[in-house]
């Protein structure tokens, strides 16, 4: 079997698994990204089949994808709390936390995460890491100035980069720019981020701390499921 | 002589004053608000008198009050450093931290602070304080989720209100929301400007701390000028 495969297959096992933890009148936060998308073709079937739930999306791509499986996300300034959201993750280690915003959606992934009763993540073996950092982290930053922030980080020695959309900037949900780092050599993850934040143009890091309840490894034939005690 | 007269005498002496630390060849961080506005006005008579400096500016009232004034503000992008930036403040405290973001502009007034050299701020006599607080707390948040950030500041009991701009939402230069939170029971300044940054969803506080490089108090007939040390 083919890498791809391998992964794809590991992707879908994952995500049919996420299926069990949804139930009736749930409202249900919908992540972003490859293997979310897995999750929502499979979730729209559920609801076709009699599954009664409200949903809130966390970047305009999901919202066109669910309208497009005849889901339609509530807005989030109309619900009052989210019993579960499901997302994936570009890494996660052994204490469940997690780099997220590969896709570019981090700022309202954590939004939402933050205030969601129980956030899980669904994610293919190799993504299950023993150290974050191979991943390089996302950060969210304000446009203005991003160029002096973008020193900055050079100046810290984390190697920034532009996320680019083909010769533009690329552009988030909210309007703003993504700086990629390698924090390959960091080990402090809780003091990187708080560093992080403290610089004025940062919006939000890709760093989820403590915010990922259970994470579904996607295995061969099997999942296993860690689950934050 | 009534309180708005001696207010406005106190904040031209501080302004007056400011303008000896811009020398030709600067660049110059031009703030915000109705102390700054006064700065400005003098400023660009010195110009007209032949002082050579660059400007950036840290809001769109700025650009436009400088423009009306002769003054063409350069783009932060073409910009390497900034000598000096010259701006107001709400409040300011004896170790020189302050409040900022009364005028709405809090977030590019802090873009444009952390990359000054220097940071020299004109307040009127009431505004310097033994202890930060009595001025609400300026936040630039995320519109998105906006509602469930303010529920957080609620719990937090900090009284949150949302800035409105007649019956609409006040919405700042970076299109986002500004939440004004009472932080008058709050001894822990940095302590509480990393617990509200760690909110996803809050992009700056108001909090300005180890930022400020000297205060200019204007008084009735003279000023006092306290700098960090």
């Amino acid at each position: 079997m083919k890498s791809s495969e391998k992964i794809d297959r590991e992707k879908n096992i994952a995500a049919e698994k996420a299926l069990d933890y949804i139930q009736n009148g749930m409202t249900v936060g919908l992540g972003s990204g490859s293997t979310f998308k897995i999750f929502l073709e499979k979730l729209s079937k559920k609801i076709k089949e009699g599954l009664e739930i409200q949903t809130v999306s966390t970047s305009n791509g999901t919202t066109s994808l669910a309208e497009s499986l005849g889901i339609k996300p509530t807005n989030l300034s109309e619900i009052n709390s989210i019993d579960i959201t499901i997302d994936g993750a570009d890494e996660v280690d052994h204490e469940l936390n997690g780099i997220k915003g590969g896709g570019g959606a981090l700022l309202y992934e954590k939004i939402i995460a933050s205030i969601s009763q129980k956030n899980i993540w669904m994610i293919n073996q190799e993504k299950y890491v023993d150290r974050l950092g191979k991943f390089p982290l996302p950060l969210e930053v304000v446009p203005f100035g991003a160029d002096h922030t973008f020193k900055k980080f050079k100046e810290m020695g984390l190697n920034p980069k532009f996320r680019m959309d083909g010769d533009k900037y690329f552009i988030t949900d909210g309007k703003h720019l993504t700086i990629d780092l390698d924090i390959s050599r960091k080990v402090d993850m809780k003091k990187l981020d708080e560093e992080l934040k403290s610089i004025p143009g940062v919006i939000e890091t890709g760093l989820f701390l403590n915010l990922c309840s259970m994470v579904i490894i996607g295995k061969e034939n099997k999942c296993d499921i860690i689950e934050r005690t």
